[in-house]
This record gives structure tokens, C-alpha cells and sequence, in this order.
């Protein structure tokens, strides 16, 4: 009946953000949710201004404990599957925000069992090799080393399977089933799993034997599996976890495919692309907004509501003025796609030239990273 | 239809050992096995003699391999639950007489999230009290220090998860489900637990980087664990695990009652219990194939077949000879059933004294057979 699929193992269609938080049962984050937390960080990211993040659950109760003086840490990660592409970066852009206007400390899960486990072709070996390069994307946002631990679920196993298993107990195949769609062919590896996702929500008040609220930054898609493991972390004696979900930076294709997949070059700016490929791919393949030819769109005008690259600049130009006045252009025909284009190439080639710079300094830094036991 | 059951969580009833080895699908142990074995060992273990270990998967191929100078290591295991009891010993006694005889190196796992995951009731501190506990009777039964390697999962999961989630990715829900009667209740932890079960089977291979081959001494009711990943653990490029089952030693209560249970006191006798208590024990419960006055049992005789003191002697008398005497003496009714457990009092109070110095002796070692990454 849906036009669009959203879990953690597929997000396809048009998704009507607005249904999804009553279906997967959260809460918008409205106007006086803003100007609380606007209250602490002064300033509000545009992923707020704009309604990126879009949905929480518990955020008012998180922001109660942290003005009670009970800080909380942040948790958010990344199954590694392959490159990283900037659709990925957007819920860790916001995270380091986080980081940066709360002081909170950043638990970074990166579970490389995951996709193993759900890909039939993909090895143990292949999820090494990306939790490497991805970790490169990580470092590179400017997260702070002393506040920044990286868990990695097969080196990390020897402090979380203990807590897994307590997770574990508590959910049956059942409520697995339901939650995920699973079936009688999964494999018992990935019915394990969302206990491994699970852990790093208390992992941290395990360690300190204090119970610390945790806030996680996702992806929407992501969400079931804490639909699933809140109530369990509150009942082992943990805050639920609250969280803040996001929407899915689109495919270059446009918006009603879902979310950018790393599994299609075309319809993805990888964080490695060159200037180049960057501009090739975006005059080639971003779906367009504007009208069939000059004369046309100088009369009637491009429409930046299904126009991918005015859509990707909703995510990458911070400066709201300047973004209403590339809508309000595009809209009245004054401006061009193939203009429109270039200004976000333009934006995409500073960021990313950032970025490769950062990636390559990051080499060096990965061991800092990673939690020590 | 079966007055039994034998599998991994539940033993119950009069075992038909040799009906099980049809239905488990493995090899009876037969002379001319026994005779290659004893190539080897020059004599052979009284347990092999009784045909207490009576069954195998690939011991003569194991044996092969061990000819052609490919040794084996062993792999046993306990998972803690509550206070080891003589029944327990039993498989891990020979595994210690295979040690002595192959020079084989010993990989002893204690599962310590298996019973937790399995029984309402039982907590990880639970099953971490008891590890500690059950490790000193395991050293107290003399394995050589420098041979043999103590895994505990929770605490080893950092080198045993990467492996669990090889092995667990070949299995599905739908297998563990036919192998040991799981339902869509059992919680997640206990579908994956197989997976765990079958590392230690290959984790000597994987950390020595060759393929070394392996000899599971086990109660035959675990044997559905194996018969579950033995072909998986292949599928991952290393040997099958060779396994060599066991019978149980019955309860006090009787033949008919399956193994051993700790559960129940009255029909244990815990490595730990003083001379009295096992005088007390053996006099009030142990069940008797002695017939109902000393005048009767004079005349008719008794049955040693299921006179459970009679029954241990089996496990516990090592020389034939003695063990005969006392056979045809009881049957004969010469024997009084007081003195046939008199008999059983003397020899399990002189063993269980030598035991429990050992197992003082022990707490100073558990740190030195812990396996080190």
C-alpha cells in the first residue's frame, strides 16, 4: 500500500516523513523544542532551521537531565559496507555539532558484523577494509579525540557481548520478526544482532557505573531497531536512550528513489570523488526541477521542490538568506539548471577538498580513536 | 513414543545409548577402534574398556591424521550454572587421560552466557561466581598448565565473536529450530549461542594460522551443538571436529532418571561435600538393586545391573578385576547392598578428599590457564 519502504536493511520510495513519525510512533520536533535547545547552543544548525532532523523521541525529558546538570553522551555509527558517500555524513555533520555546543563524549559503534551478515557476498575481510576507510570520513568532520571513543563490534566484542547477551535475553525471535520482517531463513547472526546495536546506548554507564543519558543521532531508518531495545535498556536498570532522527540526503535520481545507496556510482557523490566526477555526475545525473529548454524555464519558471541539486543545497549552503534567494531564482526562471548546478558543484568541490584534506591527515589519527579497554 | 530425551538443555528417562547412536547419526566405538587407540596408549582408559565413552564422529580419521604426525588439541567445555557435581567429571577425567597420553593441548570453554540465556532465573553474576567455582575443580583433575587454555565467553569475546558470526551466518533460524526444538519465544541470545559453542573448535586453527585437527570429549547430549556446526566449521575451511561421546552417570534416584542433576541435591554428590554428607547421601538415596530383607537378598541375590551404587563403581572402580569381584559377589547375593555402598563410600571419600586439596590448591592457578590474546 506505502510508495515507500524505510528500515535499517531498506529504505526505497517517497517517503512521507510526517506519516513515518506517526507509524514508527515519534514525535515531530516542533517550535518550542527548537528554542529550548536553541537556549544552550545559541544558535540552531541548519539540520534544525530546516527540519532535517525532523523527529525525536525523549528529547525534552534528555534536555530535563541536562539542565539538572546530568549531561549526556552522544551515540551514532556506521556498518561498514563499502565507501562513504556525503549522504552518510549528514546525521555525523550534526553529531559533532552536538558535540561541540553540549561537550558531550561520543561513543562512534562501527559494526562491522553487520552487513556481513546480511550481504550474502560481502566477507569479514571487505568489512575490515571499509571500517578503515570509513573511519578516514569520520575523523575528517572534526570530531575531538578526547571525547570520541570508536567501537568496533569484532574487536570491541570482549566488553559488549557480555552486554549483548543481557539485551539478548530479553527479546525473542517474535518481536524480532515483527519489528524486522524477519523469516525462518535469517541467519542466527543477524537475528542476534540488534543486541549488538543495543550496547552502546549504556555502554558507557556500564563502564562508569553511573547512569548517564545518552542522545543518538540517525538516520530514520535506523529507528526500529531502538523501538525494539529502549524499553529493553530501561528494564537492565538504563535511561532509555533518546533520540534525534533525520531524513535521508536524496539519490542524485531524485527524491522519490529513497535515500542515496552507495550500491549505484551514478546516483552517489562519493566523499573521494574528484572535481570532476563530482561536476560530471551532477550535470549528468541530477534530476532536474527545470523546464524542458531556456525559453521555457525563463517563462514558467524550474520547480526546486523535486530539483535534486536545489535540494542537496537545503543540506550543504548553511547561509539561509542565500538559499532563499537561489529558490526564489530558480522558482521565477531567472535561474538555470545548468547554473543552478554549477553553484552546487561549486559548494560540494570546496567542501570536499576540505574534506579529502582532513581524510588524509586522519590516517594517522585512527588509533587515538579507538576505545582502550 | 521415546521414554527418553537427550538434548543439549534436557536428559530424562532410560537412555537407549544404542538407539541414540542411530538417531544422533554417529559410530559406536568397536574393538578394532579400541585396539587402534590403544596402539597409542599402551592401555586404555577404563572408561573406553566400559564403553562409558561408547560412541564417535571421525575418531579414525582423527587417528589417520594423528598417524601421519598432524596431532590433535582437545576441546571441552562446562557451562556454569550452578556447583560441579561427580557426573561432571566424567568426561573431563578422560579428556585429562588424552591430554597425558597424545600430548594434546586442551582448549576448555566455559560458556558463561549458556545458562544465563537459557534459565529465567540465573543472572551473569550468577554464572561468573560459579565459573570461578567450576574452574577449581576442573584444574583439580591435573591437566598440565602449560597445555591447556581456560575461554570464558564473556571474556574472550574479543577473539570469539569475530568467529561466531563466520559460523552463525551459515545457520538459520529455521535449523536451530529442527536441531533443538526452539520456538519464535526463545530469546536471541539462545539462537545465536550455537555459534559460540562452535568456536573453540576452530579458534586454535585460526590463531596458529594452519589447520590443526580437533577431539571433542563431550556428553553425547551435546552432541546436537555439533552435529549442527561440525559441517559449517568445514564449509570455513577448517576440519570437522572429531567428537568421542559419553554416557551419563545416573542420579542416586536411579537408572530411569537420566543424568545427574544438579538441580536436585538429593540425588547429587557435589565435588565438594564432606565424608558424612556423602555416607548420608549414597546410604539414604542411592537406589538399590538389593532385594527387600537380608534373607531374601541371600537367596535371590542382587541386581548390580540396576543398583545405581553398583553403577558408579563402574565409573569410579578402576580395576577390572575388583570391579568383577564385587559384580558377581553382589549378583550372588553374598554382598549385602550396606556393603556394596560401603564399598562406593570408601572409594568416592578417598577420591573426593584428594580432589578437594587439589581444588584448594587450585585457587592460586586459575590465572595461569587463563587464555591470553
Amino acid at each position: 500500500m506505502d510508495k515507500y519502504i524505510v528500515n535499517p536493511w531498506e529504505v526505497k520510495g517517497d517517503i512521507d516523513y510526517s506519516k513515518l513519525i506517526k507509524e514508527f510512533g515519534t514525535e515531530a520536533i516542533n517550535e518550542s523544542l527548537l528554542k529550548r535547545i536553541q537556549k544552550h547552543t545559541k544558535e540552531l544548525h541548519p539540520f534544525l532551521r530546516r527540519k532535517i532532523f525532523f523527529s525525536h523521541r525523549d528529547l525534552n525529558w534528555l534536555l530535563d537531565e541536562y539542565e539538572k546538570g546530568n549531561k549526556f553522551f552522544l551515540y551514532t555509527g556506521r556498518a561498514p559496507s563499502g565507501p562513504i558517500h556525503i549522504g552518510h555524513l549528514i546525521p555525523w555533520m550534526f553529531t559533532k555539532w552536538l558535540q561541540d555546543k553540549f561537550g558531550a563524549e561520543l561513543w562512534f559503534q562501527f559494526p562491522d558484523e553487520e552487513k556481513f551478515l546480511f550481504k550474502e557476498n560481502l566477507t569479514l575481510e571487505d568489512t575490515k577494509r571499509f571500517t578503515y576507510d570509513n573511519m578516514l570520513d569520520v575523523i575528517a568532520l572534526g570530531f575531538k579525540v578526547n571525547k570520541t571513543k570508536f567501537l568496533v563490534d569484532t574487536v570491541h566484542a570482549g566488553v559488549m557481548y557480555k552486554e549483548a547477551v543481557r539485551v539478548a535475553k530479553k527479546i525473542t525471535f517474535s518481536t524480532v520478526k515483527a519489528s524486522f520482517g524477519f523469516d525462518n531463513q535469517n541467519n542466527i547472526g543477524s537475528i542476534f544482532y540488534t543486541a549488538m546495536q543495543a550496547v552502546p546506548a549504556f555502554l558507557p554507564s556500564v563502564l562508569k557505573k553511573k547512569n548517564i543519558p545518552c542522545l543518538i543521532p540517525l538516520g530514520v531508518d535506523q529507528d526500529p531497531h531502538f523501538r525494539l531495545t529502549r524499553d529493553v535498556i530501561h528494564k537492565l536498570g538504563y535511561y532509555k536512550p533518546a533520540i534525534i532522527h533525520c531524513r535521508f540526503l536524496p539519490g542524485l535520481g531524485g527524491m522519490e528513489k529513497g535515500k542515496m545507496s552507495a550500491s549505484d556510482a551514478s546516483t552517489v557523490i562519493y566523499t573521494t570523488d574528484d572535481e570532476k566526477t563530482v561536476r560530471n555526475k551532477i550535470m549528468k545525473y541530477a534530476f532536474s526541477g527545470g523546464q524542458a529548454t531556456i525559453e521555457e524555464h525563463r517563462k514558467k519558471g524550474g520547480n526546486p521542490d523535486i530539483d535534486v541539486s536545489y535540494q542537496w543545497l537545503t543540506f550543504f549552503e548553511e547561509n539561509d538568506k542565500r538559499l532563499e534567494e537561489i529558490y526564489h531564482s530558480y522558482k521565477s526562471g531567472k535561474l538555470l539548471t545548468g547554473e543552478l548546478k554549477q553553484i552546487l558543484v561549486d559548494k560540494l568541490n570546496k567542501f570536499l577538498k576540505e574534506h579529502q584534506k582532513k581524510r588524509e591527515k586522519a590516517k594517522k589519527e585512527i588509533d587515538k580513536f579507538m576505545f582502550k579497554v
